[in-house]
């Protein structure tokens, strides 16, 4: 099986995937009942993206746990291309994340990575990117992330905190390294081809900011192994602890296979979306039932292959048991998509209508995200004078 | 006639070669009579190193006088990979960028390329070459260059002022471009193949930090070229002006052929050297003298293939008619090269001791050389809130 056949790079990601196969290829391990019981020890309780296996794979996750309850410092890091507004596919692995950060009291790193989009598009303005990080904040703070423990690196404007780590992560990747993982060419610019030291940069920096062994775990998608990859050959040798990962699943777009995404703008549910225009696009999604209510009573649905469906089980149905019962009339052909989409847009936009309320109320508190606000940049503060 | 034939890249370098033959590999225009007169209108009187043609090569030269006379801001632009001590080739072109800040009021930026010599080493610390960066602005100081006038970035820890910039620099650079002017191959560290955008931001950053143009006039080394060869081509396309230079040539080491270089330490004259040292280097010198004094007197020296006659000529015999003087007891075998050199060995000494006097009287000053405590970082002022 090669990597090419499932389109899975850090640019271009499907939903649908036989996650078994992903995590072959990449090699990593799934998430079992052991890794859950860990958590479960520490947390109490367990989040819907556990119990669903929406988070299905890992590296190290069980070290990271393990560490945590031995007391060594722990730390999350995720981020996020600031190349558009939010949407639910992107907010996935963020509750998740605020729900770790809560249960086990933990900092959280993010990156809003505006060098690389601007890098990776075609045309875009680079202030464009640089704003529209700060956009992205709001949908944290809305999610509710701490701001005490949520350290937002803008890396055009915070690249001080994580250049001096990266000068010594980039003198250990050559071209050919890079090529190999991320598939770069002869026209590659060289932004792209330095940008990867940045994204690993920041899973060293919590422990050189505390000046102590911090373990970090990346929540995100699978398709950013190969930065942890390299990350994870070469943290040894610059003293740092290898990060984990926990990887989840891609939330469908609304429309015929494919993540939820940008690129189809029409089959995404952006957090700024009106609740209405959410509602519209939830109505007209693509679903796995029949062509015809006469044909899904009589064959009924396949919620497995359905957007909707995996809308509720991912994001939207916290009971387990209602979910199941859906699962079952839509199978058995009682329930009709009209039905089920009306509910689903019901949620979507209730979702909305306070994600929205607490978006606006961030806009006074978005300062207290910045790492520049809380932290001296440690490249400064240890380089001495002769 | 190729580039290869004559080894200059920006990391080696040969001294005696043949100048007129450099103006043609690099493409780039010969000082002459019309530029020195243009200058001269300046500053009134001509350094010995433009009398002597020791710059003798420039792109632009003459479009930077005009600028200056039609009272558009100007600025001097030049640096140093601070990878050990400073020597004598090293400080060449600082003290005629000293001349021409005193005689035209310029501020200078100056780069210590901290992360790029750590890239390129084989295996040095990256702490050692932060330090020495510090360890070289000492002897900015010690040479009279303005503190209120002399901006230091160090690039690892003053990379907030130049990354703004070089992300856009980057993006219009493949690795293409870096391979065919840096001669970079696939084993080549990321490092270095970004490294070039810094070098080139920062002969933008002086139009970036004052929100106006500024045209940058940059003394450095032909070998340099490669790096403003693509910062003319992108600087319209970023509404930058197009940095100009003028090229000095290499002061020679006291061995036979090459540059003064820290690969041969016994032919360098650093300035931390003792006098004594220094006077035993200098006695030890090759020179363009005959094997015996009687040859010499017989058959005259060859001053011109002379690496005493050109620390004279480019550095310690201010007198043009003193300088001739000696050239022509050279060439007569009236001037033995014992002599010659016991009065380079005074002059080096007399020019160490008080180098070192200020030198020392400089660690108290250096902090006022440093960019970071006279600007605000441009990306954080720039940024705006949503």
């Amino acid at each position: 099986m090669e990597v090419e056949e499932i389109r899975v790079t850090p640019w271009e990601a499907e939903a649908f995937v036989d996650y078994n196969k992903l995590i072959k290829i990449f090699g990593s391990r799934p998430i079992t009942e052991s890794e859950i019981e860990l958590l479960k020890s520490i947390t109490g309780e367990l989040h819907l993206m556990i119990r669903r296996y929406v988070f299905y794979s890992h590296r190290d996750f069980d070290k990271f746990l393990e560490a945590y309850r031995s007391s060594i410092k722990c730390a999350l890091y995720t981020g996020r291309g600031p190349s558009g507004h939010t949407h639910l596919g992107h907010i996935l692995p963020w509750i998740f994340t605020k729900w770790l950060q809560d249960k086990m009291g933990l900092e959280l790193f993010f990156q809003m990575t505006d060098d690389e989009k601007f890098w990776h598009s075609e045309g875009g303005s680079f202030e464009e990117y640089n704003r529209l990080a700060y956009e992205n904040i709001l949908d944290l703070a809305a999610l509710g992330l701490d701001p005490a423990k949520t350290h937002v690196i803008i890396d055009s404007e915070d690249i001080s905190f994580i250049y001096p780590i990266a000068v010594k992560v980039a003198k250990k990747i050559t071209f050919s390294t890079q090529r190999a993982a991320f598939g770069f060419t002869d026209s590659t610019n060289v932004g792209m081809i330095f940008y990867p030291t940045l994204q690993i940069s920041v899973a060293f920096l919590p422990t050189h900011l505390y000046g102590e062994r911090v373990e970090v775990l990346i929540p995100a998608g699978i398709d950013q192994d190969p930065y942890w990859r390299i990350a994870r050959d070469m943290a040894p040798s610059l003293g740092y602890p290898k990060p984990a990962q926990i990887h989840n699943k891609l939330l469908p777009g609304l429309g015929i296979g494919g993540k939820m995404s940008s690129s189809k703008p029409e089959t995404a549910i952006y957090t700024t979306d009106s609740p209405e225009i959410a509602r519209q696009k939830v109505m007209k999604a693509f679903t796995g039932g029949q062509p015809t209510a006469e044909l899904q009573r009589r064959l009924g649905g396949n919620p497995d292959m359905c957007p909707v469906f995996k809308m509720f089980e991912m994001l939207f149905e916290e009971d387990d048991e209602k979910l199941t019962m859906r699962y079952n009339s839509c199978k058995s052909g009682a329930l009709l998509c009209g039905e089920c989409k009306a509910e689903l847009a019901d949620r979507v936009a209730r979702f909305l209508k306070d994600h929205q309320t607490r978006r606006r109320a961030a806009e006074s508190i978005i300062d207290k995200y910045l790492i520049r606000n809380k932290f001296s940049t440690p490249g400064t503060s240890k380089s001495k004078r002769p």
